[in-house]
């Protein structure tokens, strides 16, 4: 699968949240670009690599609960009309289309009765849009709120999560989780010291072996849960 | 009652649309600003523009379902975080916010189902969240559709509904439309041809007798209809 990761933050340089995403950024299968204001874009090179792209993430901070300016000038020069659905073509259609959005509020701020009353999904709305009209596949949010307040192990959560949101074929199911999860381990044990490799070789083995059970186990569990649901 | 209405177009001399609006402008009581994206804000100027103003009206095309990049960078630029909120002060607060939005789409285009699939409302979130964020007052969105489209008669209905999106006090009731209009009667009578005053002026004195009638009659009504309310 290839991502692309479209960055709108007017002052990139300075922002530690986006200096970490981009640290944290999976070493393949994905294409970076920051979009900057002053910025003239070439249409055709940008719908190029819009084409060449399976799924393709907006990355901002939340401006005033929208995106800032440098994401709507893409947008404008970019996505023409005749691009996103002339003459009912779509070539974008069943690419996915995600946000990673950043908020200097609280989670709990985005509910109704919230000091910000509006959820993130609602402020969303004109991306969700964008994806329907483009017929694209629309995937749950990740918001990252006040970043710079996590704590080491959540920063290392997150670097997951990030990454995971990047190249993780969705749903973001059990199943496909741990997918990607075994797709990375063998590289991960090779890196170790020699004296741990025997022990990362095991987990792999062993992760392996739980996967087919769990997954059964799984099964079951979600029919007990369906005949629950009354 | 001071209304500042804020343009956001990147073509608006090219946009037959905008300029109808602005042909359309009441003579008095509107101050109107246009945003280009080449500009640099002064943001003091910008503040002391909005302090001094009842209503605030951002007015744009719907580019990709929001506001085009000038209305994001003046955003940006002008409602600092302290401005619009800090030590718990509100400048903003009770002043009305409108937004006049002109879409290529049809009106049944924008609902579930639809087209678009989304209501006019709900892609007016981030502005909506704003007001809330500023203790304003969200005024109901005037969206106007297809203008191109519109016949004499329907730009004619436009150039009131505008006016009165502008300068009506709100809510949008029979009794401050029929207030609105008489205000401005006399007036327009006064610009009539001398041979037909007098039946300006006939027409407004029978529009005023008639309006206390009319309210008596509407209260009535009212009640009727609440106790039907089954």
């Amino acid at each position: 699968m290839q991502t692309l990761v479209l960055v709108a933050h007017p002052h990139l340089a300075d922002s530690t949240t986006q200096q970490f995403f981009k640290a944290s950024l999976p070493s393949t299968g994905v294409t970076y670009r920051a979009l900057t204001a002053q910025e003239t874009y070439d249409a055709a090179r940008e719908q190029a690599a819009l084409r060449q792209a399976d799924r393709i993430i907006f990355q901002f901070p939340l401006y005033w609960y929208a995106a800032p300016a440098s994401l709507a000038q893409w947008e404008a020069a970019v996505l023409t009309r005749t691009f996103v659905y002339g003459d009912h073509r779509y070539p974008l259609a069943d690419k996915e289309l995600g946000v990673v959005v950043t908020t200097g509020m609280p989670a709990q701020a985005f509910r109704r009765g919230g000091t910000e009353n509006v959820t993130i999904d609602a402020l969303m709305a004109p991306l969700a849009a964008l994806a329907h009209r483009a017929h694209m596949t629309w995937l749950p949010t990740l918001a990252v709120h006040q970043f710079n307040y996590l704590d080491e192990a959540q920063k290392l959560q997150l670097v997951v999560d990030y990454q995971r949101y990047l190249t993780q074929p969705a749903p973001d199911t059990l199943a496909n989780r741990q997918a990607w999860f075994a797709d990375r381990l063998p590289a991960m044990v090779a890196q170790l010291a020699p004296a741990d490799r025997a022990t990362g070789e095991l987990i792999v083995t062993t992760m392996t072996q739980q996967q087919d059970d769990l997954e059964a186990l799984m099964a079951t569990l979600a029919m007990i849960k369906e005949q629950d649901d009354d």
